[in-house]
């Protein structure tokens, strides 16, 4: 690997990117979580080039986001079918995806994200699941974990005053 | 730019990452929202080298999420605040760590977000604006919305079934 890793952050943000934090990987998890899962409907929508599409699919398969399915025999073909960790990126996607509505994206929104269980437009927004209320961005702090080094220990709770 | 735009998607999720979604730069982000502002400090805590650093830190000001503040004279020194733009991305950065805490950080979360309102471990979920109820993952699909394009259009609501 070219980059130099995310080594010795002991964060879940940076494991996390290490994961699907290369270019053109959440383009790919978005295809497949939008029911597009054939190698060569990913590449026509996503428009990466075919080695590095095979790269970041290898990649999701080797980290069990995705698995593999063959859906023919002759010729063979396979198609990518997310798994559970796979579709637990979802919030992730769905966050960035309101993120460039509001700030990147001139012409409206392209994609509206529903709600399939009440079949309503779901506008989705982060709710505290202690006081049940919607958390306002600026109103999250963090405070060590049961993970945390001795130096994040010692940070106590951030931001600090 | 070396690298292959995210062009002609006609996607919030493509065009947010054309901004954030340089290797480094959501955790550059990360410091910034957790109170680390200098470029010292947050050269220390992603581990970034210093040219990189630099680079980020003017894309994410030439994009308006983060602006130069002067702390001293002599030196001239500065540091980055977020905007109202930047601190947006939290719940991008929160969905990452919760995905990561889960999947990617076998010793347990490093830090626990806390919302400063109510005092209580966050522990956020998405929730329907509409039905109000958690959106458990798998339960969003997207309809076409008034930025579509006529091929964005005619895919209808996805996933296909």
């Amino acid at each position: 690997m070219p980059y130099r890793p995310f080594t010795d952050q002991n964060c879940s943000i940076a494991a996390a990117l290490e994961i699907v934090g290369e270019r053109w990987t959440l383009l790919v998890m978005r295809e497949v979580l939008l029911g597009r899962r054939r190698f060569a409907e990913i590449r026509r929508n996503v428009g990466v080039a075919p080695n590095i599409l095979s790269d970041r699919l290898q990649v999701l398969v080797e980290h069990g986001l995705l698995r593999r399915r063959r859906y023919s025999e002759h010729p063979e073909s396979y198609e990518y079918v997310p798994t559970r960790k796979g579709v637990d990126l979802n919030p992730v996607i769905i966050t960035l995806l309101q993120w460039g509505d509001r700030y990147a994206t001139p012409g409206g929104p392209p994609r509206v994200p529903v709600h399939t269980t009440c079949g309503h437009d779901a506008d989705p927004r982060l709710h505290c699941s202690h006081c049940g209320e919607i958390i306002q961005n600026g109103e999250l702090t963090v405070r060590p974990g049961p993970g945390a080094t001795a130096g994040q220990l010692a940070e106590g709770v951030l931001p600090r005053p």
